[in-house]
């Protein structure tokens, strides 16, 4: 590892606890932060990180790069808070869902050279430092958002750096980062969830479903916390998203409603894209595909 | 095994050449059929199946027990060229997703005694001979639908079967069957299909998604002509539950519009028995629950 010796992790959850583990695992000397002191005593007790940071950011300076990792709707904040203190750090990233306002703060904040929005497509339904673990980004899609203004060298720090943990840097605008996110991510929590609920108002569990009905609600049990602030910060594009579900399953109720069977089949036929042997190939092989 | 010696099954794709495989490994005889002569081939060749019944299911009456295994729009046609060779069999069921349809034409056949629906909840979106697998049924709720006649003796042989292959056969009547099944089975398709749908149509492959919303995606892959049957035999059913999962997802919509973060906040928050803990309990332990 080159281009980096200590790297500050700010917010030990599941996502920025498993980044340290990772770098703690590579040699990089780790910082650490988080709100919680549970989580700082936790990550120094298993020897991951090397040093606490203070309430304040306070020993941020002695870092090559300051990667934050804390919820969508607190990451502009602590980024304010780092500022005064970013010393000769030479990459700030970021792990969060949505990358227009975090990518917008930072060129707000007069970063922008140094500033790369980071977003690991990995995690599940856990949160926090007791579910964060090595491994978590092997072979995941890493999207890399750059600002108007961000260096070479930070981009190139970037791929670094999610590279040396097992992560597939794919770079592309924060506008588009968002609009295909709301698709791919946004959209199967928010189905994911509202399936749950509409059940759960019938008095079932989850206990009660097979394993296809247990798979297409699991994203339900993620943080409410951090799914508000993502849906909230990536509204208007969750909501054509919705909009446009709403009415595919319209469409289908009304077919049913119709006794339309071959219409109904072409409606529950997968594109090839979506197949048996395509979902054989992805679990086996892992995902490694960019836009 | 004291209530049967030979079982056929009609019908050897995933759910019946599972059966027929743990049935074998149990020293069960299985008699087999299939539209499909490859698929009957395939099992006489494994020796899975001792022997195949003709193309009109001669050979029939040597059984103790009928196991329907085709699809639901198919079954009923199969259990009628079945009645003039029920022979000496005790016990006719079947594995269809929807029960209210089978076991009405059970009892206007005149079998009302001797058949007991039936349906594991097991599977996934694989079909086909290639796709069945010994222990599919382990730990999986059975469910038994009596018909208004059925004899103890049948009921307890249809428990027997399930039993003996892992299964935990709970009883509930078909409409309630029906009426249950739509919600926590033949939503969670529907649903799934018509996100699968809605990111096709937007230009996204399943590989494009985290593994979040695959969890949530892969029931898409299911055969279609299996599931347009179902969901037409249980169509007001299912009907009431897409309107209602619409709805969910409307309101979810106008709060994200609106900006309303704690309702969105209560709308995303699941449940206790859908939450984390519990997932990680119910995929550690494997589903018992009954209804």
């Amino acid at each position: 590892m080159t281009g980096f010796d200590t790297v500050a992790v700010a917010g030990l959850g599941l996502i920025g606890g498993s980044v340290a583990r990772d770098l703690a695992a590579a040699g990089v000397r780790v910082l650490g932060w988080d709100r919680d002191p549970a989580a700082v005593a936790a990550a120094l007790g298993e020897g991951i990180v090397s040093a606490a940071l203070g309430p304040g950011l306070e020993g941020l300076e002695a870092a090559d790069v300051l990667l934050l990792a804390v919820p969508v709707g607190a990451a502009a904040a602590v980024l304010e808070a780092a500022i005064p203190r970013l010393g000769g750090i030479r990459l700030v990233t970021d792990c969060g869902s949505t990358k227009g306002s975090i990518v917008a703060a930072a060129e707000r904040l007069g970063i922008a050279e140094r500033f790369v929005g980071g977003h690991p497509l990995a995690g599940d339904h856990r949160s926090g430092w007791e579910a964060s673990r090595t491994g978590l980004f092997s072979d995941a899609t890493v999207y890399l958002c750059p600002t108007e203004q961000s260096s070479p060298g930070a981009v190139a720090l970037a791929r670094e750096l999610w590279s040396a943990i097992g992560g597939v840097p794919v770079e592309l605008p924060a506008a588009e980062h968002d609009r295909r996110l709301a698709w791919i991510s946004h959209l199967p929590q928010v189905v994911s969830s509202a399936l749950a609920a509409t059940l759960a108002a019938q008095g079932f569990r989850r206990a009660d479903l097979g394993p296809g009905g247990r798979d297409v609600t699991r994203l339900a049990a993620s943080s409410p916390s951090l799914w508000a602030d993502i849906l909230l910060d990536n509204a208007p594009r969750v909501v054509e998203g919705l909009a446009a579900l709403e009415a595919r399953i319209r469409s289908i109720r009304a077919l049913i409603e119709a006794g339309d069977a071959p219409s109904i089949w072409t409606a529950l036929h997968s594109a090839p894209s979506w197949s048996e042997a395509n979902i054989e190939a992805n679990e086996r092989f892992g995902v490694r595909e960019g836009p």
